[in-house]
C-alpha cells in the first residue's frame, strides 16, 4: 500500500491519513512528490486522475481525500478502531472532523501550516473566531475524556490526526489557548509519528514559501 | 428520532440527511425551522449547541453536520447498507461525496439550490468547470454501473443523498449535461422522496430571496 504525499513542511492534508497510518502501526509505502515541482503532476498522473494529494493506492483500489482515507483505512485495516469505541462519541467525533474537513478557512488560509517555522501573526476577526472555536472545542473534549488518555477522545482517534495540522500550526504562530488545550497540543507534539514527521519536514530543503492553494496544500 | 431542517425551498444541507432517512425507510420527526426567522437560533439552541441545520436529535445524541449524520445513520439504523457494498466502490463513493461537502464553492455560490424556481444564469469560469467536474463524475459513474440501478453506484447510496441538491440545482438553472447525467437527474427528481420535499417547497411560503450562507442554507 502506498500513501502519495505532498512536502511534509506544508502539506497539512497529507499529514492526516499519514499519521493515521503511523499511529495505528499500519505499515505503508511513502511517495513524497514535492508540491511545485516540474514532476508533481506527471508523477501525481501516474498513481491518480486528481491532481491533488494525498491519494492511498491499495492494490487496485485507489482513494483520494483525507477523511474517504481514513474512512478506508478504518474499515480495512484498522478493524473499525480508528474512530472512538462509544457510538455517541463516535458521531461527535465525526461531526468535529466534518467542520475541520470542510470549513475553518480563516485558520487555513492566514496560518498555513510550516511546521519547521516560528512566526508571528496578526490575525483577522473570523481566525480569531475559529482559534475560539478550535480552543473551545478541545477544552471541552480534553475535560470529558482526559481519564482515559491524552487526545480528544482519551486514546488516539482519527479525530486527532485531523486536528494534528492545526496543532502544528498553533505551534509554529504561538497561538495562546487554555491549559486544557496546551496540554494536548504538548501531547500531539509529543507523539513519536508527529516527532517523525517534524523531523522530516526540518530535512526538506526550504525550496519555496507557498500560499495555501486547495487541498494541494492545505 | 428528530431531524431538525431549515426551509425546504433552500436547505440543501438539510435534504441530505432527510432524504437518507426517506430513501432507506427509516421513521423520524421532522423540525422545520425558517431560516433567517426569529425564532430560528433560539429553537435551534433547544436541541444543538451548534447554531446550524441540519441536526439530528437520536435520543441523547445530537449529530450536526450532513456528512457525519449520514455517517451516524448508516452505522445505527442502515446496518452499513447507506454505502456501496464493494470495498473499492465504497471508497470512490466517500471520496466524491468528500469533494461534495468540502468543495465546490461556486456552484455553491452562484447557484444556490431554490428548488421550486427556474433560473437563467451566466457562470463564471470556475463554476463552469466545476459543473464539467460534476457531469464527468456522473457520467462516468452511470456508465460503470447503469446496469445495476438508476442511481450512480446502481442503487440508491448516500452519495445520491449528497447530489441531490446538486440535481435540483441543475434542474432550477437548465444546466446542459450529458445524456448519462440528464438520465441520472431524472431518475433523482423521479424518487419519490424528492417529489415530497419539491411539493413542500412548493407550499413553502416564499419569504426570502437569500444567499448562500454556509452550511445553514447551501
Amino acid at each position: 500500500m502506498k500513501l502519495i504525499i505532498g512536502n511534509k513542511n506544508y502539506s497539512s492534508w497529507s499529514l492526516r491519513p499519514w499519521l493515521a497510518l503511523k499511529a495505528f502501526g499500519v505499515s505503508f509505502e511513502e511517495v513524497k512528490l514535492g508540491l511545485f515541482t516540474d514532476n508533481f503532476y506527471s508523477e501525481l498522473a501516474k498513481h491518480s486522475t486528481v491532481g491533488k494529494v494525498p491519494v492511498l493506492v491499495d492494490g487496485d483500489t485507489n482513494v483520494w481525500d483525507s477523511l474517504a482515507i481514513c474512512e478506508y483505512l478504518n474499515e480495512a485495516y484498522l478493524n473499525h478502531q480508528g474512530w472512538p469505541k462509544d457510538q455517541q462519541q463516535r458521531a461527535q467525533a465525526r461531526a468535529f472532523v466534518a467542520e475541520m474537513h470542510s470549513g475553518l478557512f480563516a485558520v487555513r488560509g492566514e496560518m498555513p501550516m510550516n511546521c519547521r517555522a516560528k512566526k508571528k501573526i496578526t490575525l483577522s476577526e473570523n481566525a480569531e473566531k475559529e482559534v475560539l472555536w478550535i480552543d473551545n472545542t478541545w477544552t471541552a473534549l480534553r475535560k470529558q475524556h482526559d481519564s482515559q488518555g491524552d487526545f480528544l477522545f482519551g486514546p488516539f482517534s482519527l479525530i486527532d490526526a485531523f486536528f494534528a495540522p492545526v496543532v502544528f500550526r498553533f505551534n509554529t504562530y504561538g497561538i495562546s489557548v487554555s491549559s486544557e488545550s496546551q496540554a494536548y497540543i504538548q501531547a500531539i507534539l509529543a507523539h513519536p509519528a508527529m516527532q517523525e514527521w517534524l523531523q522530516a519536514s526540518i530535512e526538506e530543503e526550504a525550496t519555496i514559501e507557498v500560499a495555501e492553494v486547495g487541498e494541494s496544500i492545505s
